[in-house]
């Protein structure tokens, strides 16, 4: 049996996972809402060790400065009460209609002008509360149908408003970052950067993208047909992974928010194994927390949301066991070995060799036997195989 | 009836388009292998403007130097004696054995020697023959399993070669860009930069970005479950849409080549309506080749051959005549003032606003009426039922 | 322009098409709710033919016999008003937590009872209102976890349901017939019946699957990765095309329900080419309402709505169009010929040949040149290629 | 560790998944091709029960009549030798381009006879040999162009050739059951058939249905975006489950062939629960062989193949004695007793209750707490969990 979490895994919960009622397209809610320092409290008890939250999961879009203060005030007495970290803070901008074409991209600039002044408020309660990372999910960036959009100018126009946020936190001089998280698609029929890819491309094109980094989901990448490990990978060698959601999803449909491992197991394993174990040669790593973004399943009533929310931190600790045996095992050492995975770290020009140099060694094209070397053998198989024992033998 | 494909039109073909001879992963080839001379030919009296290949759809992996020069030069002289540009030459690093698992990225570090040696080779003569891009499409560059790969040394050999291919292009003073052409599958499990995105984030991270950008295929992208003309957008965005794939494909399944339209029909419409009429306000706009990458279906003998070619141009020029008509209807431009789409190119903070002002502005939010605002009208589907009636109207 | 719909076209939409008011899983409504009769009326200013409903579009799911029989009432005495005929009737068994594991398929036998119960009381209502379809949307009749149900056990259960829906309509004599809606997943992980094939295979398993037929939708089989004019061609087949739902949807993502090929626009032309003009050789037609199961996007207004639903007709009248001079053209016919596709229609098998004499036709086997037969033309794509030039041209 | 593989596990193997040289779309072959017997004789000491081939799988599609029967002969005397029983034999009218439009279905009716004539030949093989099904792959029965076919007539035409195979089976006497594979795509872009449901409806039309069930393939079910197990489970349920082919698929692309378990693992292991312990409640269950119809991955050599092919065996015995044991675990009965499934093995109306009676139980309805019946726990995730324990704890 698998030991139970502890503070020192840096698990954290969103506010609106455990929270959400179990409204879907097709059917009301299945449960009842509670306040946000109850959630919180039951985080804590079943060994979280930080929560994050929307402005609007824990006030309405409508309340009154007071209000909003009080209600804040209370979830943050009862996180420190807990022992809990309130490790990030976001912003809503795509429930109210006013939202119902995006906050930044807006084509009504008045609605941008409005978002934007939404977000740096709550900037503002992030760096105040303490968070870490200000995740931005536009979820409601994006569109429906190609000729409603000068693509040009919401790309500029998201450009403009992520370089306006990480400069009023620069100029306010908050220990914060920004974490984009990357979605294709729903609720928008595309949702603009659809990827990790395309948001990394993105970054790198701000005036103030040094604190501008990604929070990549684990369902949002598999909606887009894509690899999750391969890219958290990519923003790692980026130096980008600021934050992550994990969570699962059963392929190419709506957003399922299952729990963590509940989806492609095999992926989540490898998720965790290159989270806790790192590149097998070494290399950038995330020491951030593992925040899970999940929603407990419709069918469930409020016993099946705490099991569900435990169920999340017990697969990533057994997933982890596994992942921390396979690695330390000798057999996949040498099967790595005959992988010729540690010859993937050595550069292919060797540093002391000049380009004319690498040009003229016959050795590397003209006299190389280019029959024998494709028919070198891998064992790329047996080495899934031998994680596979690990895995579930 | 629409007019015959000119040469301003910029048409262009893969020779291993019609070259290809129908093996399949199901079947042997169903049509004879012409030289690659012959199919020059033939696409200059279909109306094309230019040619592009790989090395080794001129010449065998195997072949002598003499063997190759005479082979390209035939190429080239046949082209020049038709008015055909060589508009894009590019290397095969996939079809042999050696390139099982990739070229620049391969586990084996004398296959990645080889591998960039191989395309090295072919900057040259893409150089002499007057090409303007180097394609590079990394396909075999990837993986079937998580565990086989340390992504993070992967990444850094693949921007290695990269890096070096673009500063030998540098060094010997060609005037030639690089485009990746990113895939997200097949023929390996999960290939790196498998979309617009990603490869727009690695480039960002090269030491000789500034001339490699991208070659963007239709179908790649819609394989990725994305929409292909916010990715070219997004290039275009980042000054970097380099070269274009045009074909087609049905959804998420195996790469089908299809004949440009033949797919998603109105997305082929929107991204046609992109390229010759510019975004809406304006920006970036893409000037190259019209380049088909697609391939005869296998049912088709020799004459399916030439009229599936030729139904790649025709689909280019009636699609390209409903996009001007659409966008010179005053009708489709006051909808796109309902829309709102002029204003977003319209920054959201004005210029002479500072970031003080901006939060100082009470009617930019405090006094601003969300819920008003949450009820206006965007014509939408409106805007894409005009855009409806003149494709199919 | 197309020409404005008529009541001789058949066109009937849902009332929670246009009467849904935009709640999706990351916001709330955007527009406001009208009364039934209200949509019912301007439904019929649009040019409709015939309106459709669930039990729960017109009155509360607890609302009492007098409220429900005076709402029903109402809304029969508008659409008599205005000519149109109530052609479809159906029961929400999806959208209250009562339904959250399913109506039919539930584990809870209880709830089981109660949705039946409630499916056989709105039979009556179908029946009285003159419909003659009683579609069946098991929208929660599925699973998110393969160890939650007893697979055989939910067939069994599916089966007796069905089973006993049709015996009642046949005992209480009743001029009405089932139409089963299939839909791979959403709001549920995988949903029984994912697709058309699924479906048919059930019905031919019933005691009283004579009454028993589809009502395929053009998304849901989409979201199924599928072709739905090959999925309503073989319910055509097997004499089950009951009844339709057209829609747009673009690839595999959640349930968009846009407008009628503001999808696939190509598979929207061939889907109304079939419905209008049936298949080349002749065979089972569909005479039934042209029915539309859409949402007008969340961005819309009410302007909006009103203009989506004029979109879906004019789309079809539009695809309608072009489909017949298609196939009036004579050199679609030439190519159809030149495809073989009226061989299609000759037995394999002459009718007075025995199974002997086939096999011992030596013309048939023995002595056939298969390689010359492999070197024939279609001509596929030179076809296609003609109904896009109807399509577009 | 797991135990080794014993012939009472019946594990067989298609003689082309070994034999498979690695030929793709991209690339060349990349390893020997082996005698048909070698491989045979390797499969029988990694352990299997029994082997299967296509026709061409064993001698060229031009054989001579002695050629052929030599090399088959030569096949079954190693075969015997090793105690491999030949348990499966089919036809290949998939790779000749002969069959580019389909066999069965092929607009032209000379290569249906032909394709026909060639079936029907392999089933005196089949027959001969021994084996107790001849499965039914159609791969090339579909299009790419909804324009190429007339539906209809081809859905005749296969019902037609599929009746006439099962017809002949029965003149001859033949202990033989036929089973169809599904498939969504690939090499066709839409093959006719293309799910489990699908394929169910069509054999509920023929005449001879009553030998012809099916051979569902994970990778293909998976390849339209739907749940293997619950495929699997209709089939049975419908008494038509008569074989299997088990591999891996890593979501929608291209047909991966993995091994069994190295795509999606959590469904492998409930489709392992389903084969190995039958559905909770008793009910149909599949006692024939566990067939592989994987393809060695491109990057492996011969040790590869030979570790891939115990992969498979492995991965099977693996998630075996882990799905034993979650059934067995008193905690697992009584979370599905929590689920309320035994309850869904009890029919909803009681076998004693007239429907006269069943709808005046007011208690059903009328009195019916429905509130709180949309309260009530289902634990689904925790039985998850509760699996996922077994799995990977």
């Amino acid at each position: 049996m698998v030991r139970k979490p502890e503070p020192s895994d840096k698990f954290s919960f969103g506010l609106w996972t455990v929270g959400w009622n179990a409204v879907d397209p097709f059917g009301t809610g299945t449960r009842p809402s509670l306040e946000p320092w109850e959630y919180t409290k039951k985080l804590a008890e079943l060994g979280a060790w930080g929560i994050t939250f929307h402005d609007n999961d824990v006030y309405d879009f409508d309340a009154s400065d007071e209000e909003r203060l009080r209600r804040v005030m209370k979830v943050k007495e009862v996180a420190d009460d807990n022992g809990l970290v309130i490790e990030m803070v976001t912003t809503n901008t795509f429930t109210h209609p006013i939202f119902k074409d995006g906050g930044l991209t807006n084509n009504d600039r008045s609605i941008r002008r409005f978002g934007l002044r939404k977000i740096l408020r709550n900037v503002d309660l992030a760096a105040e509360l303490g968070a870490s990372v200000f995740v931005m999910w536009g979820g409601r960036e994006g569109a429906e149908y190609d000729s409603s959009k000068d693509l040009n100018a919401s790309l500029n126009r998201y450009k403009e408003g992520l370089d306006t946020v990480a400069a009023y936190i620069k100029e306010r001089g908050y220990d914060l970052t920004i974490g984009l998280e990357p979605k294709p698609n729903e609720p928008r029929g595309d949702i603009f950067l659809p990827t990790v890819g395309h948001a990394l491309a993105l970054i790198a094109e701000l005036d103030n993208g040094d604190i501008v980094g990604l929070n990549p989901e684990v369902g949002h990448e598999q909606m887009a047909n894509l690899n999750y490990t391969h890219g958290i990978a990519q923003a790692l060698n980026a130096g980008k992974l600021f934050h992550i959601d994990l969570n699962g999803q059963s392929g190419l449909k709506y957003d399922q928010d299952k729990v963590f491992g509940h989806g492609d197991l095999a992926s989540a394993f490898f998720t965790v194994d290159l989270i806790e174990n790192g590149f097998p040669g070494g290399g950038p790593t995330y020491d951030g927390p593992r925040h899970f973004d999940y929603k407990p399943s419709r069918t469930e009533g409020m016993e099946g949301v705490w099991e569900s929310a435990a169920a999340n931190m017990e697969m990533y600790l057994m997933l982890k066991e596994k992942a921390q045996a396979f690695r330390a095992d000798p057999r996949t050492q040498e099967l790595m070995e005959l992988a010729s995975i540690p010859e993937s770290s050595i550069p292919t020009i060797a540093e002391s060799e000049s380009l004319e140099e690498f040009l003229s060694d016959q050795t590397a094209f003209e006299e190389f036997d280019a029959k024998t070397a494709g028919e070198r053998e891998y064992h790329f198989v047996e080495l899934y195989q031998q994680a596979m024992r690990h895995l579930i033998g």
